[in-house]
């Protein structure tokens, strides 16, 4: 029975990742820490449904009071035994219309994509040694992929691609110093997702599909993909026209 | 004559390209703006030497309030002529003996190596523009290429390579953004230089050879480099058996 712990569970895929381990078999979800900074209807009303796993835990990623906070309720909760899976979701696209130059929010995108994953990875890393699977998945999107930016040149949210290209680096560079102690650590793109992020107007799939979808990934990466950047696989979408494939290949850094 | 702006030329690299500037012919290099925060003995030396054409500024590459003021000291000096070249050069690399998860300098190596080059290239782009090269070059390293992390796994510096990978997108961003106004931006890898930073007991190459290299690819670079990760090219050095190779092909992202 493998936990997880995800980050940003109020709603968008951190919300529908929740739900659809919810829904998965006892024998391979046991118990899911959804953590948000604070309790949206949706979380609440998944939780009371689901109550025997869904637990809710308050974590700012933000502060980090509220991550060591989250770590101590974790633990309790754990009852000696460890977490298998962190999943650092939470995270933040602004944009900047005027490109790169007119640029006001990279710091506040490192602090929330970069310096955020790095301290909750770094605070749940005593319970992660503690677990059988030892996984860490940092979502991505391969709009931080430096070698495809001509492919999104569209949508002008450079602090976003700067700060999702160093997650990558960051995700790399844990998967390096933690291979020797069994860890699978790598990052994932969940896909164009109809959310308040991706928009629900013009992103191509629904957040279901795209939760699916990720965990589908996550729950089949092995050693080989330590230090990975993994795409999601979804049928009828492995081949498109336009910029956006999910055909479950690794894209290029 | 080409001017030129330089960030962190106390010593090391930025020193040394300021030195290889200045024995340049006044048919191709202008004036060169040495820019510090503090001025050391060596760039002042330097500066009295080739006091024609070497001027002195003070910039803080932390400080808004520095930078802008330099902005004001080098418009006065250029009297109504643009900016050519500028070279973000000024950076930091710590070490974490205990790998990603001892890293505690991700937030100053941010503002080093990411924050400082982008309010730096916003506060002279209006000189910029009135410059006849438009060009822009963040002095970046093959350690920032995350294709290539399994090859610098010696020597732990993951805040660097995190952030240097960030700058590296970042230089991506403004190529595209600015691209249409006639600029050329780009990143290059100087090589492992005997500096401060480098290091001089093991580092491959001279400060002195590392900085024409640099100077090279950074006079070399048309329209094609633009968003580009320039390798410098070494004699004798195109290929090693080590990990470091200065063949100047453009390393992987
Ligand atoms: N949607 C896409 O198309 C897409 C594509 C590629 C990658 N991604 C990545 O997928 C992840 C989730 O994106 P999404 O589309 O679900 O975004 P979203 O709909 O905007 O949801 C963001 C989530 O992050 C939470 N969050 C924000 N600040 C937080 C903080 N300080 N502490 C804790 N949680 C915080 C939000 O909580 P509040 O409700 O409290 O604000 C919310 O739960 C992000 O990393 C994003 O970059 C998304
Ligand atoms: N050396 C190598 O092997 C190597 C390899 C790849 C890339 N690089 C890159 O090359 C660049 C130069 O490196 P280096 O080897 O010359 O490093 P260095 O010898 O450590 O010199 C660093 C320079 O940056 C300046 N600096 C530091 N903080 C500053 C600030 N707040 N404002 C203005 N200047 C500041 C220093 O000035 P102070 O004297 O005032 O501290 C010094 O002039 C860096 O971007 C580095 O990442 C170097």
């Amino acid at each position: 029975m493998t936990s997880y712990l995800i980050t940003g569970c109020s709603r968008g895929l951190g919300l529908s990742m929740v739900e659809t381990l919810a829904s998965m078999p006892k024998s391979e979800v046991g118990t899911i820490f959804a953590t948000s900074r604070s309790e949206s209807a949706a979380l609440k009303d998944l939780a009371s449904k689901h109550n025997d796993r869904v637990v809710t835990v308050l974590l700012d990623v933000l502060s980090l009071d509220s991550i060591n906070a989250a770590v101590t309720t974790v633990e309790g909760k754990l009852n000696g035994k460890g977490l298998d899976v962190l999943i650092n979701n939470a995270g933040i696209m602004g944009t900047a219309p005027g490109g790169a130059p007119a640029m006001k929010d990279l710091e506040s995108h490192f602090e929330m994509n970069v310096l955020a994953p790095h301290r909750i990875t770094v605070a749940f890393l005593p319970l992660l040694k503690a677990g059988n699977l030892k996984k860490i998945a940092n979502i991505t999107t391969t709009l931080g992929s430096i070698t495809q930016v001509r492919k999104y040149t569209w949508g002008s949210s450079p602090a976003y691609k700067v700060t999702k290209a160093a997650l990558n680096m960051l995700t790399a560079q844990y998967a390096i110093d933690l291979e020797s102690e069994g860890f699978t650590v790598f990052c994932v793109s969940p896909g164009w997702l109809k959310t308040d992020l991706g928009g629900v107007e013009y992103a191509d799939l629904s957040v279901e599909v795209g939760a699916k979808a990720t965990l589908d990934k996550i729950i089949g990466a092995t050693a080989k993909d330590n230090g990975g950047f993994l795409n999601i696989l979804v049928k009828g979408w492995e081949k498109t026209d336009g910029p956006n494939q999910y055909d479950g290949l690794n894209p290029p850094w």
